[in-house]
């Protein structure tokens, strides 16, 4: 980038637009070892019109446009592999109109999920989207993420009804309607969402609103074996029980999240199973799924009655992710994902563990499984290049598994530039179609370019 | 389309290739009186690979192709404006696989939804999507379809979960996972469901299964007032009841309703309500859905106990358009179909009682008003040129009333070519989008022309 175009760019966003080398820096890493690339410069937008400027700049000049949410990206969605301007959407952070009557609300992209739900709290609404980071709705958005609650609730691809977008060359869009369904054309809504920044710049979401559940009721359940634990969720679905949550824990996960979060679970496989619902609907879900989990040899099925109960098993779970990195000090995440059939999870799983055993590399499986989908967080040494080329190696058999068995290389992080070199197996001539879909919408390739689709070039 | 052409054509599907007059005009009628366009030829395809064939055909040719399920769409989605052929999925009509453990059924896009819930009844699943036809699931992905059940189980956006597609020139992708989620790139999936046949030729699909409900709960209920009877349903919804169905009857539908199926219903605005359920939940929403209906002065609020007196109470709604029909002998309908945010149903619906009140035309309203969707069936007499041109304005400001209250122009009945000329109103420069993905996935505009998309000229 150039003087001319720095100080063209700077007539749009004077002080907001930084190249300063720590703001450079913080928007140049990445959670994960998923590194590369550093931006030009940064900009923190706080208009709809200022991102359609800016997006005919980039046209003008020929320089990338890289959006950024809260950086949890795991991928390298968000890092500037081709140079390029960051834009940072933590000043586009407003709830814009909550329409309770519609179970709808519009916000704007840089706003984080639990930032939201605590302006819904009295709304008798809330947004259940609930990745592990705190990320923001427009990267949550770009990525199609989920987390706990998508077995009931869905995932981004179901809770985002509109959304206002910038594309390349600065025309601006709205997507989807107020109404509950349509069959208007194309889903553009649909299409934006999961493409990670490629399409276009979210600059507004609509987003559907749940009601805040009457009641809730949580139970903690040890099963002897990863094989029984896994057959639960299967028979749990298969009865038609919907879940609000249910999440697997491996040993190793109960073991770190009772170190770094004070718990007293068995070291076991455990499930963390919600239900939510009116309490007469709910005594009978929760006597269901006792009988099936006893069934299966579960252990010690406790059903947390307290709201601070709760609160306390989700926090823990929630921060499974760092209870697990503190239990190697100094240790650095690869953190995978794969989605499976239901019928494949329990093969997907077994496998996964046997694999990470011969590899000497600790790595704790947990996921939301009521979704088939899992990750495991393999913890390596910094110092040691070996373990981390041991680490992607099991990443990468984890994905082609996923893809034997009939699954996805990745249910809810997304592809990035990491899982770049895995898409072609799982869509074939489709990767080809999306790379169309992407040239035709932007024919520079200047909307994060190197990411999801085939090169470009 | 010349003589070389159909010989070279004929070599591909020999005597499934067929230009009899009465096979051409079988497909060049439609439903409703969205008219216009015969076929050249029509091919009754068994396989992917004669798909792909007639494709690599058409490119070279030149031809246009139009997918034909049960020819039931309303707005003239099947009829082939610009001459070609039309591919008629009736001889790919089989289910392919039923994955009960993954709630997955893979079939070909000739199957109708009642052949295909036929098919699954031992199973204990069931595919609820209910489009008032007995469509093709084909068609009904291609139109992004829905009916009573998408205010509990979704439309066909949220039940097709993948899909073989064969795309111009021939090329077949295959979209979608056996993974309940994936976050692997564009939506695929999502982009050709509601595209109508202009983006490719679904060969095969992977729909969500569902279980049938342990027990159903079916009510009618009587409302002083059409207002009455929608804040009833906006109440439910709030309350966080989730009805399996909650349909609209105004009082002329539910009078032709009683004068064609035999029901002794009160000739007021009525709802019908299911849910679906295991009998502890249920009696608690029907409990909750009683009293509300109470609150707001429903009469003769009535459950149906038994399996055939519900059996009986939904064949009567899903006859309801033939029952109407019949309440003006030798009319023709225009059947009109708009979806707003729940907020703005009582004003949608009042002011398009008034505007129908005031032409002079029968206009029945029904719908699936727990999604804010509604049809008003315009009868007209085909000897009355004029009516028709009333029932059409009837009709365009239905669209435009939606618009302006934040709805869509078509909540399932899709865009075809009779509601081309709304689309650029409801998506502004968004309908362009859809012409440059149109454009890239194909380029020669063989696939359905002159449909859903700006004119590719």
């Amino acid at each position: 980038m150039d003087d001319t175009s720095l100080s063209r760019l700077r007539t749009i966003f004077g002080d907001r637009l930084s190249v300063a080398p720590a703001v450079l820096a913080e928007h140049g890493q990445s959670e994960s070892l998923v590194l590369g690339g550093q931006p030009d410069a940064v900009v923190f937008p706080r208009t709809t019109d200022e991102v359609a400027a800016l997006a005919a700049w980039s046209a003008e000049h020929l320089v990338p446009l890289i959006g950024w949410g809260a950086g949890t990206s795991l991928e390298g969605h968000a890092l500037a592999v081709a140079g390029g301007v960051v834009v940072d959407f933590r000043e586009m952070a407003a709830v814009l109109e909550v329409r309770a009557e519609d179970r709808l609300v519009r916000v704007q992209p840089g706003i984080t999920r639990e930032a939201l739900n605590r302006e819904l709290r009295t709304t008798g609404l809330m947004f259940p989207v609930d990745p592990g980071a705190n990320a923001t709705l427009g990267g949550m958005a770009a990525t199609r993420a989920s987390g706990t609650t998508a077995v009931r609730y869905g995932t981004m691809r179901d809770n985002v009804r509109g959304m206002e977008v910038v594309l390349a060359g600065g025309r601006v869009i709205r997507t989807g309607s107020g109404a509950p369904k349509t069959a208007a054309g194309y889903d553009l809504t649909a299409l934006i969402v999961g493409s990670e920044g490629t399409l276009g710049l979210i600059t507004e979401l609509t987003l559907r609103l749940h009601g805040q559940p009457e009641a809730v009721m949580t139970a903690v359940a040890a099963f002897p074996t990863v094989g029984a634990a896994v057959d639960c969720v299967i028979a749990t679905m298969q009865m038609g029980l919907t879940p609000a949550r249910i999440e697997f824990l491996d040993a190793d996960t109960v073991a770190a999240c009772n170190a770094y979060s004070g718990l007293t679970l068995h070291p076991a496989p455990q499930l963390l199973v919600e239900f939510h619902g009116h309490p007469e609907g709910l005594a009978e879900d929760v006597r269901r799924f006792r009988d099936l989990a006893a069934e299966l040899g579960a252990e010690g099925l406790d059903w947390a009655e307290k709201q601070e109960d709760r609160t306390r098993l989700w926090a823990a779970r929630h921060a499974a992710y760092r209870a697990i990195l503190a239990s190697r000090p100094g240790a650095k995440a690869v953190v995978t994902d794969v989605c499976v059939p239901i019928s494949a999870l329990a093969q997907a799983v077994e496998e996964t563990r046997a694999d990470i055993a011969a590899s000497g590399i600790p790595g704790p499986i947990l996921g939301h499984v009521g979704d088939g989908n899992f990750h495991a967080i393999l913890m390596v040494d910094p110092a040691k290049p070996e373990e981390a080329a041991t680490a992607k190696g099991l990443a990468r058999r984890m994905a082609e598994r996923s893809l034997r068995l009939g699954g996805t290389i990745t249910g809810e992080h997304g592809v990035g530039f990491g899982k770049l070199g895995l898409m072609a197996a799982e869509h074939g001539a489709g990767w080809q179609v999306m790379g169309a879909v992407k040239a035709a919408l932007d024919p520079l390739n200047l909307m994060n370019p190197g990411k999801v689709v085939p090169d470009q070039g």
